[in-house]
């Protein structure tokens, strides 16, 4: 099936359909205007940046040469000249510093593509590298081998902060996994990493302050400075800034294991192994407190060159507050009525120390108090509405409610989420210019190394494009066809989001060939954190090895069938290739099942996908059933459509943690039969 | 269809069959006796050397933890114990000692697995290694997780030399490369990494003394020393020898692009970007020569710790030594009457040399020579019968001959080549003895960093296996059924060759979804080099990134479907199951001509493949037709079985560098059917 994109001013229609479906630029830009013809993409292809005489933009240009060798698997002979002169892409030199990306620096570019070659313009280098990253989306398999169209690109972002944040604490997360994400993060422009580096459930970072934090939080997987200074570097290097999140005075466990007398309440302490909101939090009415922190802050501050610092601040349970004597007297004393005004007056107490170092605070939205100065900058996890209210009060912000990955929604959800909706919409435009931006959260209870790469990508890129392009570009069928495309692109960049899928499913099967395993899971859905913490006790041992954690937070097969559905749907009878395809399809379910109990017997790990692979069995039977009757044009029973109906929402409800999405399709043609069957009914008194 | 392995002395019944089926040892040990009950594998596995004061042994111990839990996706809370106290898996202590793996050092060990835990007891770490690599190939999902099965394994290797030759120079290939193929061989119990550094095409290694090599020669990509320290020591710890080649008088273009006073021509060379059999060599009559190999060995010996050194000697053209006026007048002065006795000088010269610094000569068979000292190791390469015949001489020999995984033969044919086999099983003990084993070689004309691991893995298994187990095992079809399981677990060492083939079908596929085209791949098998050679130019510059370069050397698919037509060929029109199960793969095949046509509309890459995927779709209808007849129970006419004779031959012959496998299976059925109807055809006159 070829599907158009139509978000390109196709300036001709000489462009045969197969090419223009590997056009998958995402972030969209703003502006992009296609002519006819091509530029080739062989083995001569070169790039320059004629005596810029800046290294970043070197090493830039390097890494983008490699980076297009492996997509293309041509060795780039010519690769980068030392001087522009007939180099296939021109670099004009950005006039702006390249030091470190800060917060809205000139992030435009302009990319302009003839027959004969190509030109970036740009005033900052991260501009420059936005341009290759669009590049590098454009070059697909045409007529006459690797090519980029002819096209003129003026791009620019609507938000300045687009970030992702990663957890590190939940499960730990190696330097490798880091820079392949910073890799994919560059590849759809985001710039921000936020580095959740401290919770319960462990302290990340080498300390050589306060060594106990990182000895007795982290069960020894922690990053020394060394590392944290590396990727850093390397995050720069790529237009990113990184963000250090140290969430106090809750989320604290994992320090109180290191210094117990930084709690509010005396103990030993010892890491938690499991998920949820505890007790535990920093003891706000101790001077030593604050002593701690500033020496705490002197480390990490110089150890981190963004101007922003995260100090978390989210889930304070508050029940260790109110439980001491002498934290409530410290209160009484200091005016302050209630847990939420102690936190203030910690948080208060926080923002100085930072801004005694030049940091600028930034928090959850729990933070937000017109104590705090206009500075600080709250990130809105609970509700979108806080990120409003806290621009109108004069605060900036940046969006994550409606962005959290774990949650494994579909990306046409996050997609829809805008910044500047809602309350948002009322802002004048002085407090919606504080809306910064947002970012997508990754937190790590149910992922690790092997999984995590699955979770945030291709979604994240969906956000990456709600917060780069304009508010207009909004269609979700453009979306998912661009972004199946870049999911498949995103595999050059080193993350491992498709490639881990077929390993787990043979790790799955034994050594066994997997193939009906590979069915049944291809058209499964895991769920997000919320059921499953709700189906399951998970603790940060729990194995995530099983059928759930292979399975895809969408499946690409699914919501190909439920297009095809739809398509035969409202043809009726007609519509032979769908109705086809789809009944292939439900043949192979029905055909599938046997297999896979076969490949399942005496495998205990399989045991739960059992009753899954009936059920998708039942459901190829039930659209078979569906698809006879809608093709007869005779309406069927009321008795068997309520059976069915049963049935199907039966076999929609979870199992295993996994939703069955091939029930969708299924549903599509059972809905349509059953309004056709009415129709009937009424028609035939 | 489940298949169980015969080669396990099974002492009870009571084994359920998948689980027998996912017991994939290889190479297969000399005894194995399996007992009812299991031992389960979970998070408080642990692993425990008491108190052997082993550095080495302790990182083993860590990265088979490290390992076992990638496999299992379970984070092992317990891993490695420092007392053995309780360990799940205990390492009795090794007796010898564990500097280097030296050649023909005792590699036996025993694994005793019990219900409640497992024992493993071996002379030297390297029979250690061994029993953890066994005890991972046993773990596998069974009734109550993962699990290894009560067995009492008893296990040492029939020959000493079990190598892998990875030519570097064709194509470059990255540390990580080197190393992930390490821990594949070491999953296989290969024990020497023979690494072939220089060629015409390049010379890999830093030089210090002669730092022109590795600058002229190498395109600037080459090994750094401390890299080779780096990978010699990495090698060693998973008791793997690393015998370093560095090719003279021949194979030498990357020396003299360096060096060209070196050569027997004067002239200004460059490094070779072609492939072939090259005309300048080293001039073996100047002591100029002489001067600097001996300079150049007191380096490079220095660096590699193994006693052999390896000298190439292959594939000397001669005829810059027959053209040289001054070369002829020496080999007259000296009485040396032809080329082949000038190389013998050469190699005497470049064997005393190497004598004095310790280190034994090995060379390619060409070197073969009776003024040679009788430490000579001699590798044959071109013929079999060599390696008897030097060992008749009194030369030790290593066979590569019916090794070469570069000609991408089937696993079958290599395990079937024996280095004791035709002469070498006349020979009389003592000189039987001589033969120490042999060496799998990847030559790297038409690999890259890329695609190598599918070339190698899991073919060079079977050959480990060959090098390893006792001569009567030599079943072959229970040695694909383990190497399809052992290629699934050669994933968790690192190696890559199941995965880059997802990656390079998405390039081709240019970002939409590859399915038609993997159906078409998945019966599909590359030529091997001397064919493509033929079918187009090749150089050091072409890329590798066409549907050949992504297809397998052998399809599993179309292994399988072959056992099923064969059922079905002798089982005449019944056997329901497998003809089924081919019934549907042909109407699969039919179907997906249309949707791979529409893939490839303007994609240059897919041309090639487009007769291909029509070809496939004929055999689909050829097998559903041949089927239809076999069903039937009718003959058919000799007519159509002529015409569809044709029709296979054409198909079958190589198509874009390609076999389409797929024909096999058809050929299985139309061979069936024709011998029915001739039959039919006489009992019918």
């Amino acid at each position: 099936m070829l599907r158009f994109f139509t978000y390109l001013a196709l300036a001709a229609s000489g462009t045969p359909p197969a090419r223009a479906a590997s056009l998958p630029v995402m972030p969209m830009p703003v502006k992009a205007e296609r002519a006819p013809g091509r530029l080739v993409i062989g083995a001569g292809f070169s790039v320059a940046a004629a005596g810029c005489g800046d290294a970043r933009l070197d090493a830039a240009l390097d890494r983008f040469v490699e980076r297009i060798a492996r997509q293309t698997g041509i060795l780039m002979a010519a690769g980068r000249l030392p001087d522009g002169t007939g180099a296939l892409l021109r670099v004009e030199c950005p006039s702006g510093k390249s030091d470190y990306p800060a917060l809205g620096i000139d992030e435009s570019y302009t990319l302009d593509v003839s027959a004969e070659d190509a030109r970036i313009q740009s005033v900052t280098l991260w501009g420059t590298l936005h341009a290759l990253a669009t590049f590098a989306q454009l070059i697909g398999p045409g007529p006459q081998g690797w090519e980029v169209p002819v096209i003129h690109v003026d791009d620019r972002p609507r938000f300045a902060w687009r970030g992702l944040m990663l957890d590190v604490s939940r499960h730990w997360m190696p330097v490798e996994v880091i820079e392949r994400n910073l890799n994919a993060m560059a590849a759809v422009k985001l710039n921000v990493f936020h580095w959740h580096l401290s919770d319960d459930q462990a302290f990340r970072v080498e300390s050589l302050r306060y060594p106990r934090l990182h000895e007795m939080g982290s069960d020894g997987r922690y990053y020394t400075q060394e590392e944290i200074r590396r990727i850093v570097s390397y995050a720069r290097d790529r237009g990113i800034r990184v963000v250090p999140e140290f969430d106090i005075p809750g989320h604290t466990t994992s320090w109180f294991a290191a210094y117990p007398e930084l709690a509010s309440a005396p103990g030993i302490y010892s890491i938690a192994r499991n998920f949820g909101v505890f007790d535990p939090a920093m003891d706000p009415s101790r001077e030593e407190t604050y002593t701690f922190l500033d020496g705490f802050f002197e480390e990490m501050t110089a150890l981190f060159p963004d101007p922003y610092f995260h100090i978390g601040g989210d889930e304070v349970s508050g029940s260790q507050w109110s439980n001491s004597p002498g934290i409530q007297a410290f209160a009484r004393e200091h005016g302050l009525p209630d847990n939420g005004a102690l936190q203030a007056y910690f948080n208060q107490r926080v923002s100085k120390l930072l801004q005694k170092r030049g940091k600028i605070m930034i928090g959850w939205d729990e933070v937000l108090n017109p104590a705090l100065p206009k500075s600080t900058v709250i990130q809105s996890w609970r509700r979108q509405a806080a990120l409003a209210e806290a621009a109108a009060q004069g605060y900036s912000g940046i969006l994550s409610s409606g962005y959290y990955l774990d949650h494994l929604s579909p990306a046409s959800y996050h997609y829809s989420v805008d910044p500047l909706a809602g309350a948002g919409a009322q802002l004048n435009s002085e407090a919606a210019a504080r809306i910064l931006g947002g970012e997508a959260c990754m937190w790590a209870e149910l992922v690790d190394a092997e999984t995590v790469d699955s979770r945030i990508w291709p979604r994240a890129a969906a956000i990456a494009e709600r917060l780069w392009s304009p508010r207009e570009t909004a269609d979700g069928a453009s979306m998912y066809d661009r972004l199946e495309a870049i999911s498949r692109a995103l595999e050059w960049t080193g993350v491992r989001h498709r490639d881990n899928y077929a390993a787990m499913l043979d790790r799955l099967a034994g050594g066994r060939p997997a193939g009906p395993l590979r069915r049944l899971a291809d058209v499964c859905e895991a769920l997000g954190l919320g059921p499953r913490r709700a189906a399951a006790d998970y603790t940060t041992q729990t194995p995530l090895n099983r059928l759930v954690d292979a399975a895809r937070p969408e499946s690409e097969r699914v919501r190909s069938l439920e297009r095809g559905a739809r398509v035969v749907a409202a043809a009726g009878a007609g519509s032979a290739p769908d109705s086809v395809r789809l009944r292939e399809e439900f043949r192979q379910w029905v055909a599938n099942d046997t297999a896979f109990q076969e490949l399942a017997e005496g495998n205990s790990l399989l045991d739960e996908a059992r009753p899954l692979s009936k059920d998708l069995s039942r459901l190829g039977s039930m659209g078979t059933a569906t698809l006879n009757y809608l093709q007869s044009g005779k309406p069927a029973p009321a008795e068997w459509l309520a059976r069915q109906a049963r049935e199907l929402a039966r076999i929609s409800k979870p199992s295993a943690e996994i939703n069955l999405a091939a029930a969708r399709p299924v549903k599509v043609l059972l809905d349509a039969l059953a309004k056709r069957s009415r129709t009937a009914a009424r028609g035939n008194p």
